[in-house]
């Protein structure tokens, strides 16, 4: 059983957290933190589906209580600037912002526009995306949740660029999101008349979950890989739906590319590599941890295109944080994970 | 041919007029007004789909040109400080606010909560619904264009009550609106991911568009007429939907009732009177400035139930004062005004 | 530990059931029966979210299996038919369907249009709302699980009726709602093109649901209560909202309605009665077995009016079928039910 | 002034199309023909906004009346039998189906299984892209109007192809589409439940838009070029938004791209290039002949990304094919075409 604090538990993504960790059975107690708040605050003011479930408060600063793990559900700057009392304290941390997902400090400067506070952080961190570092996470401090993008981006390509079965000149993924994702702050671009029926691209050139894709998938080629990266809002609550290009370095068929891609995932939960002529879709996995692969071959033209899709807020946040949470503190890594989709 | 101005052009209901004006047949000149914009701004960067078709300014002032007709696309208190001098240049004003809907000083301070400016420009107007006033319109300088939910109620209510077949004294208004009646001002209520396949009543029993409708519908029956009136908002981007109950003073069949309803709309070029066993709904007429009705009685209890739907933002707004424009001005009725919904 | 069986389990409702029963923490085991299904099928085929959580099989027929209780999630016309010999058998039967719900004959035969094929299961059902009849399911045999918009208004409507606080002869129920209640059969009313974006209502005098709400009202109001009954769909997946209307008998304030609310669910964790100023809503409700209720007066006309938000799917069919059989299984009455909707 | 016919006006595309011509100035008779009707019936039947705007019938069998032009929104297979006759008797032939678009026999029997029952016809048609071909489409006795896809993706591409500025060994359409784009017939796959929220790819390497996408870029380009297209459904009604890839061949500035764009279009009245720094969207288009480009060079990887949004029923079908119409029956290219979408 564990006790654990949650700083940032008044966003999108932190209340997730806090409705996973609420119910998960190892945990036994949480500390919802927020400066956002004046004073405490049940928690289901935040998410209204939580009331006359737990009566848990979320409280302007933390205290001094002792804690196995804290996540950082805050915006980029603030885990470089407080983790490091946390750590200094003997809690694990778990953050997820930018400030710990790359490695190099210049590429951190180039795409995020700031000057980090604690590179020494920023070194020690490992990416925390459990199906490809999933001992080294065990074993870490510091552990850098993903971005909801680059968890679905990077789950689709790895098997494909670990087994060299692609040429990484030219990859391209092409990503729809729904708006959830966007955070709690009303805005022209999320205000719903304008945003119904509706759908664009964003951020063509500039989205700050490339590097760290990047990042993963070098460590995976062993190379330089780098790829163009198109985010798009789709006009519903939740979901993420990638579809990614890559051409095949020589012809494979698609039964073999499937087997490798099943391979790759024998051993981990949450990704499901759907069978052959399934298509993956966003109902499928909102709601859940998992996150579905659908493999094709064009044969034509000799390209491999993989179709995946997850949930923004738990697999693509707040699960994926539940997860990498469950390895660093030892327990089963599905604990707390197993709850369907509704579907419907 | 006329000349004419928008005061409010910028939001959702001024915007929606130019879009109908630019393509009027009968309009020489246009001036679209509003004080929130800095300076001359093309109105398709308000409403992105006139790109290409127009490319009309809206200027944040307006100039001393004449016109033969000022639309008020204001919040309430707006009008009641800046129509008279309009009135007093010769121009024929259309409000779309409350200042001028109420003929009683008490009921509009009691319901809008504000002293009144211009008390002889509100015992001036007369309400711009055409199927109630059509002829009294024509002859006005000041036309109060109705709310749009009190378009919707009191289209509906009115054949039965002017008719006297229902008790006055248990009408229940239950209404369903889009969110683009909302306005175009970012907020929490009105943040995607927070209305996204949500639904909920609100204001519940103090919506100002209340003494609008028992004022009509008190003219009608020639005494006291009131009204629940619980207003819900829909997930989506146009239209209202209400539905009416009404006790029935005597037995009536519904043949009869219809009959009545039929007759009432029959020179009326934009309700349609749906035979029986047909339903109104939404998709029917966003885009269109029509109000559909459709005709229940529930024998076993004796009750009239009408359904009524329009397009909040042309019928309950924008195509409603077009219309207005028609009468003031000599024009035909529906000139400018027969497009057809898109339905899909 | 207990022996569960699901008629039906290829419907959205039986699927449903299926995904609830899979994690409810006090069944053993699980049979999924749908004649509609020609062989073995892995039940996440109809229910994808269910992929990587359950291999449980949907089969055509049962088998002699004993069981401590079988769900019939089946339209009118199955359990009349095939509940007696599970009954036989020493099973409790809870019914999805109208086979179950009414006490009167002649009723049955006016609302449904069909002979009941065995009138003593009719007579010996008890109506399984358990706000209003826990004690009473417990030790029944035959459970009607109630109708989706009828636990809505029902719910929302027992306190003030129970309490003699509402003339009877004019209660008024406008329901909207999601469209995962009109099942999984495609058709052109539920085909999305024409669905999205709209609103309507339907059956606007004849909903089968009407005589079980009539039904359980008399018996609270302790003579002949009668409504006015519309449903209306609603272009989401889940949910009911209900508004609903009654005079008040006397003068009464908000306050000490409310109160007389509060205290008649104290005792009952799925029933929310909101504090004043919030308004119950869809997404606080999706997901859950919750019925949210917020309770209005409007003093000007001396009406009680009263919203209600479940999830039509849990609440309204297959969770609280769990919370029936949790009772008669002498189960905690909460088991397997506590999850929180997910909000976004 | 013309008189025109619609084959097919029962369809989605067909009742498009008797939207447009119905308030068309220069169309003085329409007739509507639909082998599903079994006697005439008013074409407000399918598309209920036209209500109270025409009483149009559609019927079941065409007569020997003139016309200047036939419409087929039919299926594959049916202008091939039936457009011969029409030509012969003076008619010009505008097709909506792939029967007409591909020149090379053996790529139309390749992607579309079936066998070509009139060569001549399919030898002389001409590509109906007004924008690729106006003054071949002003001589032409059959047009071919293009894909719903396929008119976004080349009105996408061609500019850059034309100029020789990508490399057309790696082309990449990314397509979303609303659901209108599936026609009117239910199906499980476009069952609102399912649909609702929901987002996935289909016919990932199949799609029949891919040859015709080939055969005219292939032809601006003077060789042969293939592109991977993977189109997709979105959860809304009108609309498709695509995402276009390609390699520059060598480094351009944006702005220099966008020049090419802009003039390539500047003739064309439909097309409108965004300015560097607005993106385009569906709202924007829905209800309008538009189609609107955004032009994008991703400098880090040398690749022009192009997005393209327009209306999947009238760009993309039937506004088009009154575009074509125009301008063989020599009216103005924008005749009837103007409307701004709603936008809201």
């Amino acid at each position: 059983m564990a006790h654990v604090k949650i700083i940032g538990a008044a966003g999108y993504a932190g209340n997730e957290l806090a409705r996973l960790l609420i119910s998960h059975p190892r945990i036994e107690s949480l500390r919802l933190i927020d400066k956002q708040v004046e004073e405490a605050t049940s928690v289901w003011k935040f998410r209204p589906s939580l009331r006359g479930i737990t009566d848990q408060q979320v409280v302007p600063d933390d205290d001094d209580s002792a804690a196995d793990a804290v996540f950082f559900a805050t915006p980029d700057g603030v885990a470089m600037r407080l983790a490091r009392k946390y750590l200094e304290r003997g809690m694990r941390v778990i953050d997820f912002s930018g400030d710990t997902r790359l490695r190099d400090p210049e590429t951190h400067r180039t795409w995020y526009g700031i000057e980090h506070q604690d590179p020494a952080l920023q070194q020690e961190a490992v990416y925390g995306l459990p199906e490809l570092h999933r001992d080294r996470i065990r074993e870490s401090r510091v552990i850098a949740n993903p971005g909801c993008y680059a968890t679905s981006v990077t789950l689709a390509l790895s098997p494909a660029i670990r087994n060299n079965m692609v040429d990484t000149g030219m990859l391209i993924a092409d990503c729809k999101s729904g708006l959830s994702g966007a955070g709690n702050h009303p805005s022209p671009a999320m205000h719903f008349p304008e945003r119904f029926g509706n759908f664009n691209a964003y951020k063509i050139t500039g989205h700050k979950h490339v590097p760290e894709i990047e990042q993963e998938l070098s460590l995976l080629h062993g190379g330089e890989v780098r790829l163009s990266f198109v985010p798009h809002l789709l006009p519903v609550g939740r979901g993420i739906l990638s579809t990614l290009y890559a051409p095949l370095r020589e012809s494979r068929s698609v039964e073999e590319i499937q087997s490798v891609y099943e391979e790759a995932y024998a051993s981990h939960p949450f990704v499901r590599v759907l069978p052959q002529g399934e298509e993956c879709n966003l109902k499928s996995v909102q709601g859940s941890n998992f996150c579905d692969l659908s493999v094709h071959v064009d044969d034509r033209l000799g390209r491999l295109i993989i179709t995946s899709a997850l949930d923004n807020l738990i697999k693509g946040a707040a699960g994926q944080a539940v997860q990498n949470m469950n390895l660093v503190l030892d327990f089963d890594e599905t604990d707390g994970l197993m709850q369907a989709g509704l579907w419907l």
